[in-house]
């Protein structure tokens, strides 16, 4: 049973499992828990996109987000979710037929392989192995193979929460910026849980969204464009609308943005980009690495084993023990406990769970799903060293 | 000066505006004011958007959607504007070459043929002057003389918020019907303001957007697709996959979004349907069929003049008084009185102003924006019969 049965949902029932846990405690990789304080800016009365003072609220933005995804370049904003963020970066710089390089470390790596193929391009794809990080070396000798057939991007997920792993972004980078290629990102996850340097790094164009790293429901997507990236732009001939970027660049020249914007979202940014700022985006990274460190000695020490060999900061992925389906392990947390834990994607799907712990998460929370994981476990007949999963944790915290 | 000039729109000058005006009365054709109960429903914790609590949820959804649009067919949800919604209109149904025809009444028309064009389609525009709906016979004479080269699809606004008028959907359903071509309506500010019955009709696709009759923030898009539309689908080539309606439709029957939807909204979505079917659709179209009466009578009592020429019962498109542009009129109401009316679109920029009276708007909305008016005109010279305008609007109200 993968959580409560729920045959008759009325609002009754609704309130009902509200109340049975009132403390919900959403441990995924996205979407993810939200601050009071920018639920209480979310309240605010909607204003009209078109005035000044949205104008002005956009601005703020912005600025914040640059100062996010560290870059000097251009920050688009759009009602989407991250998906429609990753279909923006192929639309606004390919035309058919162009040859470009996905990186595919999961399933993200495999979303964009469909999206560049359902828009026609001639698609190279670096299939890594689920559970590691792309070796950049072998990025370098994919694109020196294709020398004489112009790779025109390479497209790599920077954390991949179906496998928990994180690239190298820094160093794919500079293998990328010695060619005409676009490095293109997508940071949806990785955006403000962990080190992520656009301008630096040589990102040309950055993807995200709001329900990560940025503490916010789902409803805004995000991109980040550099000079290199709109130059590609203008030769550019895959059909657009919507996602159309240089439209939302020309708006933003007036804090506009091309549609009606999610302006209760928006309200929710720009207060969530006040608290990561205040708390310092340096220190955000840590916390998130300090989490997940803590995180992974807790689940080593309880007899378990993780999915993958290199770690994001923002989520553990693990293996199911034996004789139970996450189906199973993950229904009876939510029903004894009220936390929810995510189900794996793809060809991993009832084979591990992931915990997430990206955004309005603090160590208490983790030190929290570990003993309620343990209790579970315990159930389940699984065999490990009782206690050890909390003390190992808060050895990680306390140092 | 349009609003208040905002130099510096720190924290505290945020918070300073907002006092100014605490009571935000915005009277725009979309967004729309957000009733207390749907924002408390948005406060909810987040919860996980592949839960069965969320499945629940979405099946609520669902069901009274299509209440709304009147339409056993399939209902599918976005996280989008309602742009986003006519794009995949375009996307899921057609063929790059496909001939179609537009009805053309105003700049959301205009916004349908520029998208038609993005994708390559072969456009007739069927161009109406602004201000008046499209006659439906020449819609019939249009499908006739194309005999031999087939129109796969009409594009109709339902009503048309830039020139404030309303197609008649009913009739022309009537002539589509008669052919093989796909009838598609945008009734983003149509949905829940003024009469729609998609099933009745004959309409096989309809879009629409949270933040208009719907009470919500903007940041999920709607459409609700007939089989005829689904055969249409399976031929159509057009590349897409954010917008992949199939995809959606595939998803819905486990009650699941394809990509994260903008959850908190959903929940808002959720209570304003409970609040629109316990008012009862009917009386919620007569509502604004009243609330438009009370609001063209006092706007003509008040020696203005109207821009339409059939109304839309969501809003009201007024030209602007001699001498007076919409910037200034619009500034000096929303500075006075925190009252935000809309500007003209397009070619009507600054000369008209548009008043939205759609969604959480009641008759003393109406009586206060009218009030304001009488107060801001005389202030700028205009010359009427003062206290007729509320004399003329309560004189509907109370009939």
């Amino acid at each position: 049973m993968l959580e409560m049965v729920i045959d008759d949902l009325d609002n009754e029932n609704l309130y009902e499992i509200e109340l049975n846990h009132p403390k919900h405690r959403l441990m995924a990789p996205g979407p993810t828990m939200v601050p009071e304080r920018v639920k209480m800016a979310m309240l605010r009365s909607i204003r009209h996109h078109r005035s000044q003072y949205f104008a002005g609220l956009l601005e703020q933005v912005r600025d914040g987000l640059r100062e996010i995804f560290r870059t000097d370049g251009d920050i688009l904003i759009f009602t989407s979710s991250g998906t429609g963020m990753l279909e923006a970066a192929v639309q606004n710089f390919f035309s058919e037929g162009d040859r470009v390089l996905v990186v595919n470390t999961g399933h993200f790596g495999d979303r964009w392989v469909r999206i560049c193929q359902a828009y026609g391009l001639t698609v190279r794809v670096l299939e890594v192995e689920w559970g590691r990080a792309v070796n950049p070396k072998l990025i370098e000798q994919r694109l020196s193979e294709e020398v004489g057939r112009e790779i025109k991007g390479v497209f790599v997920t920077h954390t991949e929460t179906s496998t928990g792993i994180e690239n190298d972004i820094e160093e794919i980078g500079k293998i990328v910026r010695e060619t005409d290629a676009l490095f293109l990102v997508d940071t949806v996850s990785g955006l403000a849980t962990s080190r992520y340097q656009m301008d630096e790094w040589g990102v040309d164009v950055s993807l995200s969204a709001s329900q990560k790293g940025l503490m916010c429901p789902p409803g805004l997507g995000f991109a980040a464009v550099s000079e290199k990236a709109w130059m590609a732009n203008r030769r550019a001939t895959l059909p657009r609308f919507y996602f159309d970027l240089a439209s939302a660049k020309d708006g933003m020249a007036d804090f506009k943005t091309p549609w009606t914007p999610a302006i209760s979202i928006i309200y929710g940014v720009h207060e969530a980009i006040k608290m990561i700022l205040s708390e310092g985006l340096e220190n955000v990274w840590e916390r998130h690495n300090k989490l997940a460190m803590a995180m992974r000695a807790g689940i080593t020490a309880m007899n378990l084993t993780l999915f993958s060999i290199n770690h994001a900061p923002n989520v553990t992925v693990v293996n199911c023990p034996d004789g139970v389906t996450s189906k199973e392990l993950r229904g009876k947390i939510l029903e004894r406990f009220g936390i929810y834990l995510a189900d794996g994607q793809g060809r991993l799907k009832d084979r591990v769970f992931r915990i997430g712990h990206m955004g309005y998460v603090d160590k208490l929370d983790v030190i929290a799903t570990l003993g309620a994981l343990e209790v579970v476990l315990k159930d389940f007949g699984h065999i490990f060293d009782e206690g050890a999963g909390l003390r190992e944790a808060l050895d990680v915290i306390r140092g």
